[in-house]
């Protein structure tokens, strides 16, 4: 199987039905998430976390919390991605690998670190915004990584962020954003839905 | 160069410096944008719209919305990726290819526009919330299949989408959520920087 980008993006579907028989090992679980967290965040918040919902009985409780859908029951696991908010308050010790690495100085850490508590502090939509976005390239990331390693995944937004939340132990700065299952998706699967002409959706200026 | 998933996601880095002496074609521009559109989203409701900034003068336009970044003019090309409100409106349009092409029938396309309809109509929470998702699914997805045609890309969030809804005549319908320049970048851009240890981020319950 051909894994070039290209063909992992044109073959992904988003799956719903899923082999049951199979199981998932922790250490696929993990380089999974390892690869979504290379996805770009503002300033490298990195304003993310992962819930790995896998044993039968947390799967029951992420059900309850998402309307139901037997998916969730069904594939190996679901990964509740959130994004977070508030994240420049964690900014600093987000960042210190990078200026321990050398790439850039302390000085660039901490006016980052203004910039971010300023244009954030006081603002929930942009941390929300933040949450959304980041939490989205991850999940996205970890979609085209599951795909690249014979895996399947279903994004879903179908789900009661507070239930889950609760269910859960989320903090109030964790925002659930996607439910991700993922696994070994059933031959019975649609094929990837057509998508408009690129006319209805670009234009080049 | 090797073009597996796992080496894309961990050699991608968030450009800043682009070599401006380089241009990019329109059809290079269409491959970008057809397969960041094959991202998923919710009902398939595909609720994005891209304007690739390319010309002087619409990059000087952007940048002065976008705080003086002057990576906006210096890439190839800048996109800005909106999400779109009110989607439901037009799902039977985007869907109907998806009855044509035999994968499903026409009373599963009614059904979903009836229900995104029932969880939309009235709640613009929900529907700028799906329009954060997929338009940062599209945005990630472009990302990596630039990637794979040998460009570098860099996410933004820093700009004010008031300024680039008037500078670009978005409607209200529009929202812009992240600008992606793409192009050919300098060899002097920052390594990917350190990410959180695992621990830090995941949980497998």
């Amino acid at each position: 199987m051909s894994d070039s980008i290209k063909t992992l993006i044109e073959s992904r579907v988003s799956t719903g039905l899923y082999d049951t028989s199979r199981t998932l090992s922790d250490e696929t679980v993990n380089e999974l998430v390892r690869l979504a967290t290379r996805a770009p965040s503002a300033y490298n918040l990195q304003n993310w976390r992962f819930i790995a919902v896998r044993s039968d009985e947390a799967k029951a409780r992420l059900k309850a919390a998402a309307y139901d859908q037997p998916q969730v029951l069904d594939a190996q696991v679901t990964f509740i991605v959130c994004g977070r908010l508030a994240a420049h308050e964690g900014l600093a010790e987000a960042l210190q690998p990078t200026v321990d690495a050398g790439i850039f100085a302390q000085e660039m850490l901490e006016g980052w670190v203004t910039e971010a508590s300023a244009s954030h502090k006081d603002n929930i939509n942009k941390q929300r915004d933040e949450a959304f976005r980041s939490a989205s390239l991850a999940a996205m990331t970890l979609m085209l990584a599951a795909e690249g390693m014979g895996l399947s995944t279903g994004p879903m937004s179908g789900f009661d962020p507070v239930a889950v939340s609760e269910a859960f132990g989320l903090t109030e700065k964790d925002v659930p954003v996607m439910l991700v299952t993922a696994g070994y998706g059933s031959d019975e699967n649609w094929p990837q839905k057509p998508r408009k002409p690129l006319d209805q959706v670009l234009e080049i200026v």
